[in-house]
């Protein structure tokens, strides 16, 4: 694309549009926090750290101690008056040795399958599972078949995530549920196994884990994720044939508990100390991915909104601080040790904002308010809009901060564009390289804009 | 990321607000459209081929005839009541054999750079040109020191893109200048060659091509891009050590015009047959890159439109046509050869709409149009809203349809997010890789009921 003088035209007019004149002294503080990040910010560099030296860091991890370790450098460089770790009890999930999979047909003829197993499931042990395989495409379907058709085989929960929403974490809660409660709802009618599509929005040879939850009141059975390609290529084998047997190992256990942090590091506040505004993401990542965009993005944007703070003189009323939780992606300990803390300590909490959907180009917030408080925010809007903010919604915030409702807080959560978050979520393609530094910078000026919006002028 | 109840209704309550009983049917038809194109879509697959298949595709290449072959067919498999072939004379330029460049020091230390010539430039010719180098950071830094300084050397434009505007295309619209001016206006003060550091708004290793632009009134002089990074390394060498030479030689030569084509489709409207709706991109890119960003998305977008109204149903009242301009990159020809055909049939030309600015997520359109018919584009922000177009600004469309305005047509550019473009932009990173399917797709979505309300409605 060449560059004519009626489009600049057009990106200037659109960038001055919608500011009142009173809004004028928070929309040149804004624009100069975006400036520094711009040019200044460490979030991607930081990010590059999180990703390429520390790596994969699930719960419990050696990795997930060395995040700790890291993430807690990164906030005192980034100026916080106070850098503490909260101690949580983790589950001690490890995946083990190599997992396989593989289908044979009548003729003998074996094709591998790439799997991984599913976060906090059991394992199959050494000699692995084989016994032919049952298709199901819902929870209606699974019932329909019952116990006679599934007991003793594995059934393979084919749930496509539906590709007509705009807003692809919609069809992740939709056909989540396959991951989320289908091994245990097979293991209720008898199944010894159970093999989930990926939940990917895109069609591709990598397998997405994340977490399944066992019901106490049927068996516990392996359960494993494959990629879409391979749950298309299963589908059209068991259609093709009938006669076939499938073969998993796994070699996943949960050890037990083991101790681990929360980071936090803290700007006190000048006038009102006691009342807290928190920032925070999840510092555990899965296994298999470098968590880059999962979420490494919602722990450097919440470290840069310190650093954004402080550099820019920025001495705020209210207490400041950037969480890096630990444990959301199998098990919540990090969320409650920091509700279960402030909730003792009787601790005052303002307000909380959480980025857990990516490292994407900002889209909006979905927050979780009263009336009141909502119309307030919307009054914001012509501050945020310049810097890619136009869909505010009320909802849900977030898993980590949830909790803090019941503190009396408000509570936000970042909604980046979504597009992209299902190619990599849980996967090994979850990497460095997938982060836009622009779009990870972009973010973190929306969040630091908010922080700075609500601890002047108070929700 | 973990999934939560009220996360979900949260999108689910933002994807209804804001639509008003009276545009139901509409709404009802542009969810229909854009489940089509999420499901059954054809853009990526045609992207693909237009990228892997066909591949770099300057104007007058062999190539760009291929790309030609390949899209006619394309838009006959989409469904185009007619494809037909418009002929325009195109520049005939080529980059040649190997470039090279290096910078050797006092010392005798050569370390080498990556070059490529710009667009439309003249070669050095096989030995070459040697000499030292004169950084500048701005036009005013040449004038000062002028033809006594610049004279027989080689001027380096060290024109950083401004990282701090959220709009990336503003700051390639200010710094681009050192590109498409600075070789001539270098040339003046009695330089011999240019160097110009990328257009590129990431530190990479890549050279980023685009047109440079000569005038007559001084001599033609080689000039080439050198990487970003390359370029902060130069920058630090001419600090370091004021004793050094430059080596460049490039092979590229202006070979005459010839004969190429624009590619168009068109389904006939059912009422105004002679009233047209264009939409459209550019078929050449640059020969170093894929050209899937630039223009490749904006081509395969333009095609699909004319599937989904196809597939679904749709008889639109005017005719709609969908152009692949040639030559947009290093001339314009296929845009003059446009607007003058359809100045001299005295076509009438209610809507013009160009995809030129990437594959990205979309945000929003640059409207030129007058106040009427912007205001009565502003009434169809609820029924765009929900596939994330919300920014709607009055400013220039694109390079390929703005001639259309004399001919009294309304226009519109597509405005997708703009981090990511400089990334790839001109540069050999312009692959399909870096598209993302649902992110092309949602543009196609939003294109096809942009023209779908005003083939309805009318403007």
């Amino acid at each position: 694309m060449r560059i004519t003088l009626p489009i600049i035209l057009s990106f200037l007019l659109a960038s001055i549009h919608g500011i009142s004149f009173g809004q004028d002294a928070d929309s040149a503080q804004i624009k100069k926090i975006s400036d520094d990040i711009f040019i200044n910010g460490t979030a991607y560099k930081n990010l590059y750290t999180l990703c390429k030296k520390v790596g994969p860091r699930l719960s419990g991890s050696p990795q997930a101690e060395l995040a700790i370790t890291y993430t807690k450098k990164m906030l005192e460089a980034a100026g916080a008056d106070t850098v503490y770790l909260q101690p949580c009890m983790v589950p001690n999930w490890k995946r083990g040795a190599k997992e396989s999979a593989y289908i044979e047909m009548a003729n003998g003829k074996r094709t591998y399958l790439k799997i991984c197993a599913l976060g906090n499931s059991v394992g199959t042990g050494s000699k692995g599972i084989e016994t032919s395989i049952i298709e199901v495409k819902s929870f209606d379907e699974l019932k329909q078949l019952g116990s006679e058709t599934i007991k003793g085989h594995i059934v393979f929960f084919n749930f496509e995530m539906n590709p007509t929403y705009v807003r692809t974490f919609m069809a992740y809660g939709e056909s989540g549920i396959a991951r989320r409660q289908g091994p245990s709802m097979s293991a209720k009618y008898g199944a010894i196994g159970a093999i989930v599509r990926s939940l990917a929005s895109n069609e591709d040879n990598f397998p997405h884990t994340g977490v399944t939850t066992y019901d106490d009141s049927f068996p516990k059975i392996p359960a494993v994720a494959i990629s879409t390609n391979d749950a298309i290529f299963l589908s059209k084998q068991i259609k093709l044939r009938m006669q076939h047997r499938v073969f998993i190992q796994t070699n996943c256990s949960m050890q037990g508990n083991v101790l681990s942090y929360n980071v936090i590091g803290e700007i006190r506040g000048s006038k009102w100390p006691e009342k807290i505004i928190t920032v925070g993401g999840h510092l555990d990542s899965w296994d298999l991915a470098e968590g880059a965009h999962d979420d490494g993005a919602g722990i450097v944007q919440s470290i840069e909104i310190i650093r954004a703070l402080k550099k820019n003189g920025i001495t705020p009323n209210h207490t400041i601080r950037a969480v890096m939780f630990m444990n959301e992606e199998n098990g919540g300990a990090g969320a409650d040790a920091y509700f279960k803390n402030a909730k003792e300590k009787n601790e005052k909490h303002l307000f909380a904002l959480e980025s857990d959907a990516g490292g994407f180009t900002p889209r909006g917030l979905s927050i979780d308010v009263n009336e009141n408080q909502f119309n307030k925010i919307l009054q914001w809007k012509p501050l945020l809009q310049p810097y890619g903010l136009y869909e505010f919604s009320k909802g849900g915030s977030g898993a980590d901060i949830g909790q803090l409702k019941e503190l009396g807080a408000a509570l936000a959560g970042m909604q980046p564009d979504s597009q992209r978050y299902f190619d990599v979520h849980h996967a090994s393609t979850d990497v460095f390289e997938s982060v836009s530094k622009r779009e990870l910078n972009l973010g973190a000026i929306n969040m630091t804009a908010i922080v700075y919006l609500i601890d002047k002028y108070g929700l």
